[in-house]
This record gives C-alpha cells, sequence and structure tokens, in this order.
C-alpha cells in the first residue's frame, strides 16, 4: 500500500498531531474522533493497513484519553510497525468477534463524533447500532482545518514533491507528442514522476485537442496531431506528500485564438496566485482567477472550482471556491488551476501548488507558464 | 483506474443486473438501492470513476423507475463511456451546487435504503440531512448474495483470472528464492500476474521463516535463506475478475515438523473443498477445515476464517466463517484457505478459488498442493 510517511515523522510527531486533533475535537463540542484508514489515518499515526476492507480498522481519540487504534489480530504486526505506534494503545479483534462492540466500550454512547469523510458507510452503519444514541458528523465538515496548515518540515516534503513534478515536466517538454497515442505520453509522465522519486502516481492526463475540452479526460487512444493544445496535468505522492501540476502545450505553432486563450488563463492562474495572502478567504482565489476569465468573455467556459487543498492526499481542504469564506492561513497549500474548456475544440488549463507565506503566497511549481511549443 | 469489464458485458447485461437489484431490494422492504464508486457500481454498470474523491457519483435504483447515475459534471463525460451507461440516465451536477438534494428528489424521503458498504460517510450523512426520515442499512446486510452466484460469462472470466494466478505460480517456483529479498520476489510475482493479463495485482504477499506466522504480512527486507518455508498469496484483477492463491514452498529440504504442519494445512483444505456442495452452510465448510486442523492438536494456531467470496473485487460474501448459515448455491465463487501459524517460526496457508458446482465444488486454482521444494 501507498501513503506512507514514516520515514519523515516520528512517534512524537505523531502523539502531538492526535494530541491536537482529540483538543480541537472536543473544543468543538465532539464526544471524540473516528478515524478511518485513508489520509486522516496516515496523518495521524503513519499507519496504512495491507488493505483496505470490510475488516473494521479505526481509530479512536477522545480528549484526555490515550489514542486507541481498534485492528484485525490479523493485522496487528503491521500496525505495531506504524512510526506512530509507541504513540498508541492497540486493540486487536478476531474474525468472527464483533469490532463494533469493542469500539463503543471505548466512546460515549450517547456522543456526537467526528467520522473520516471516507469511512465506509459498513462501518458508520454498524458503530451507530452498537450505540444507538450516537450521532456523526464527517471529520472535514467539523474540523475542516485539522491538516491544512502544514508544519514547516511538512512543506519541505511538499516543495520536493512539487520540485519532482517540475522536473518531470522540464523532460516530458522535450519528448516527441506529434504521432504518439495519449496513453503513451501518460505512460512517460508516470515513469518520468517514479523516476523522481514519486512513489504512488494518482493521475497523468493527457488530453489532446477536442479531449482537452473535458477538464477529467484522462488519456487515451487519440494520436496526438500537429496543431493540437494538449492539457497535462498529473501528480502523486512522493514520501507521502502530494503533487500536482498542470501545463498546456501545443505542437507546433498555434493559431492567434489559441495563443490569446491560453493568455487568458495565464493571467487567471496568474490574478489567482496574487489572491494569496494571509486573511484573504479562499472564494477571493476563485473569484480573481474567474474575473479574469470572464472579462475576456470565456467566463462560461471556466467549469469548475479554482482549487483544492494538497497534502497526504491530492484532494482535501480548503477549496477555493465560490462561497467558501475560510481565511487563508500561512502553511496552507492548495492548487490554483483556471481553465478554458471549448467543447469540441481545445482546452487550456494552467496549474500550480501554492502555500500561503507570511505575507503572500509561494509557488511549489515554477516550470515555464508561457504556452510551450512541443515537437 | 481498475475494474473495468467494459470488454464482457453489454448495456444489456447490465440493465438486466440492476433491474434484479431494485427488485431484489423492493422485496427485502426497502425504497431503493443507493450505489457509490467500487465493485457495486462496477458490477451493476460497468463504471469506475476517473478517482474516487469527495465528489459525489452515485447510483440510484429504484423499483419501477429507470436507474440515474448521479454524477459529477466534470465526470460525465467519462460516464457517458460506461458498457452500461445506455441503460442508465445521468444527472450530473456542477461544483458549488449540491448533489444530496439533487439525489433526494428521486428518492423516497422517508424510505430505507440499502447503501454500498464502501460508500463514504461523508456522502451517508449528507444524505442523511437531506432525508432526515431515511434511514440506511449496508447492502451487504440487506443483499448479501447480490453479486454472489456468478452466471456462465463470469465463471469463465474467474476461470481465467484462477489460470493466470496458477501459471504465475508455475514460473514462480523456478526462480531463485534463497539470498533474494522478499520483496524481490513479491516483484516477480507482481510482473508475472500482470504478464499473464492481470492489469491490477491486489497483493502478492512473500513471507519467508517466521514472517510466515503472521498472516498479512506482505513482503519485506527479509532475506530468504535455505531452509526457510516460504508462504506466497497473490492476486488481483484480470478483465474485471478477481485472483487469489497460495501456496507454501520449502527452500531446500524441510525438517518433519515442517512437512507434517504442511500436510495438515492440505488435508484441511482438501476437507473444506470437500464440504463445499449445493445447500451446504458456509459455516460447513470453516468447520470442515478446522476439524482438521484442531484434530492435529494445531487448532488454536488457525487464527482467521476459512474464506471469502470472490469476484470483481477480492473480498465479498460469502464468506466461509462460524456462524454463517447462507446456504452455498451453484456459481457461488470463494476461497477455501486455511492455514497454521506457529509465531516466531513459521506459517503454512494453502489457499484455492472454488466454484459451486451442481454436485459439488470445482477448483479454480489447480496447481499442486504438495510441498514444493524451491532453491
Amino acid at each position: 500500500m501507498t501513503g506512507s510517511t514514516a520515514a519523515s515523522f516520528t512517534a512524537d510527531d505523531y502523539r502531538a498531531r492526535m494530541e491536537r486533533a482529540a483538543r480541537e475535537a472536543a473544543e468543538a463540542g465532539l464526544a471524540g474522533l473516528l478515524v478511518a484508514p485513508g489520509p486522516d489515518l496516515v496523518w495521524l499515526t503513519g499507519y496504512t493497513p495491507p488493505a483496505v476492507t470490510e475488516r473494521l480498522t479505526l481509530l479512536v481519540l477522545t480528549a484526555g484519553h490515550d489514542p486507541v487504534l481498534v485492528v484485525p489480530a490479523l493485522e496487528a504486526p503491521d500496525a505495531r510497525r506504524a512510526a506512530g505506534a509507541p504513540a498508541l494503545t492497540l486493540c486487536d479483534w478476531a474474525d468472527g468477534k464483533d469490532p463494533y462492540t469493542a469500539a463503543a466500550t471505548l466512546l460515549d454512547a450517547s456522543g456526537r463524533f467526528g467520522i473520516s469523510d471516507n469511512a465506509w458507510a459498513l462501518h458508520l452503519l454498524a458503530l451507530g447500532k452498537a450505540m444507538p444514541g450516537s450521532s456523526y458528523t464527517s471529520l472535514t465538515e467539523a474540523l475542516p482545518m485539522l491538516r491544512a496548515v502544514k508544519d514547516a518540515a511538512e512543506l519541505d516534503l511538499m516543495t520536493a514533491a512539487g520540485a519532482a513534478a517540475d522536473a518531470t515536466f522540464e523532460e516530458i517538454r522535450k519528448v516527441r507528442f506529434a504521432g504518439r497515442r495519449e496513453a503513451e505520453v501518460a505512460a512517460d509522465l508516470d515513469r518520468r514522476l517514479r523516476s523522481h522519486g514519486h512513489q504512488t502516481v494518482d493521475f497523468t492526463i493527457v488530453a489532446s485537442g477536442p479531449n482537452g475540452a473535458d477538464p477529467h479526460h484522462e488519456a487515451g487512444d487519440r494520436v496526438i496531431e500537429r496543431g493540437d493544445m494538449v492539457v497535462l496535468d498529473f501528480g502523486g505522492l512522493k514520501d507521502g506528500y502530494g503533487s500536482d501540476t498542470s501545463r498546456t502545450v501545443h505542437v507546433g505553432e498555434p493559431t492567434e485564438e489559441e495563443r490569446r486563450v491560453h493568455d487568458v488563463v495565464r493571467a487567471a492562474q496568474e490574478a489567482g496566485f496574487s489572491a494569496v495572502r494571509p486573511g484573504a478567504a479562499c472564494q477571493d482565489v476563485d473569484r480573481a482567477a474567474r474575473a479574469v476569465i470572464a472579462d475576456a468573455g470565456y467566463g462560461e467556459y471556466f467549469i469548475h472550482r479554482t482549487g483544492h487543498g494538497i497534502g497526504v492526499t491530492t484532494h482535501e481542504p480548503p477549496y477555493m471556491i465560490e462561497g467558501e469564506e475560510q481565511s487563508l492561513v500561512p502553511g496552507m497549500c492548495f492548487s490554483v488551476e483556471p481553465g478554458i474548456y471549448l467543447p469540441g475544440r481545445f482546452g487550456v488549463r494552467i496549474e500550480d501548488i501554492v502555500t500561503v507565506t507570511e505575507d503572500g503566497g509561494r509557488r511549489l511549481n515554477t516550470t515555464s507558464r508561457e504556452l510551450v511549443i512541443v515537437e
């Protein structure tokens, strides 16, 4: 499995994170946090189970008590090897036993709990059954900013992941595009991200010509042609922290319109970045980027939010979207990625990961945002 | 992403599956089924979203209505390409809109629904908020056998996946073990499974010497030595259907005790297999295998259930476990995988996928279950 951050953090780091999480939960009026395998568990304990299955693995955090990790007996040896294990009490359960009753004995049966967004419905429903008086809220709704502000060590890892993605772009802009299938270029991206230290590659979008107008088109059998715009959007995890960058390149000389659309997106990305500063609201970043595109007459073709947070996973709060009034805080990391998508014709997206500094923002991706011409 | 079965099934196949699911849900007293990305959605529609994120993707099945797939607008083009798309109505929602209210308009707001086991808690909680009178049960609890009985085309795919795993074992038994790290042999397994047609490799357990006593040990830095027992347990998805087989090999000549323990596990696996027939209960398979190990004096060292169902995912009902009274039905596929784990010393596990036939069982893994000596 992926997502290990074991190399970078100690049991004390994890203990401090768990204490803070339990404290913030109590301050939010919750009886505790129930943490499922995935980004929350990795961030709090360094532990990723060998597989995520119907067998319950659950970290129980309650203020004033030691953290308890409920794990299948089969996987207890794996859990004991996690970097955060010394800061945990393990509660293992064997096949045929009821782990929900075991978890319930650790909890206030009439409490309200924050539970990981990605916890399985199976487990949530069974916990509710074992504790009929309990109620639940999603951890992201309860404590949206729990993982949002990165500390210095995390910022170093984010910076390194961004640099690896940039090195990948510097190589990919030199490969041949014309005459090759999107999937072949995507395989290049995958291989190069790994060669620059990514253990996990989460996406390698290569969207050429009309495919570029679909923001989530991945990569397919289409043969890239001279005259195509090609949206590249790629990232994954390096040493447990995420990268995510987009550049749009052109095969051969672009038309005037293609250049104009690219210029608009570049200006929008610049405006979004310039809006990043402590105390600004997330929606200000979205508004700043969106205004540039709307003013240029392409407003209806920018069909997604401007950005998402990133850390131990590639999509997390804060979201740069209209209506999100959360203030930016130094150490937050998120994407700024406006785009214009002209159905049936082409698309353009430019994306950097940005971190909030004391007086503005710092880009973790620094490759050229000009329209790069490829062969 | 993985799990595509697009090549094998038509829109009519998916339509029939969705109709049956909606009908069985109604018969079980449910107002409908809410299906999340993952094995349920793949099996019912052939669709796997490009990524599973906080954005809601949800298949809504209600008896007497056409199936509706709620999808993020960004991913609608992907959904339209799914093999089951012609049997679906797409309901897409744009960033910033509330997909839960949209889903609620399709549903009886005071109904009881079956929801995919692996649906995110985030989505379940939001649906409950949008429909305060609604209630939920896990799809596996409501309709545990929905995907359990495979049809002829599915059995062909399961058989092919098993044959690919067997071909992998026939190759791996010839590679060098002594002096190589577990992780190197695991990489061999991964590569060979792929070369035999697996698109996804879910696990490649290589547990040597004392590591074999941990049933879920994956593969690590331990250098395999002459004299080691080595548990191999590997599988994944080939053309959308799962393989999962275990063999225990020995590096050089085994001791008398090692041979005896292996013989006991082999006899237990044979006994479990022999208990497979239509009308037998799942727990009968567990009991048959367990009795052999208990009678030999190793009962306390067989620390997991005897088996799990397999299909579009490698862990699903039915489970071969004490207390599971579900009757076996022709077409069901599951593992029979007893083991003995001697802490600090070694482990043995032997596993075949077995399908229930009209008059007994048929193994989908047919490599030798004798103790294979490797170099």
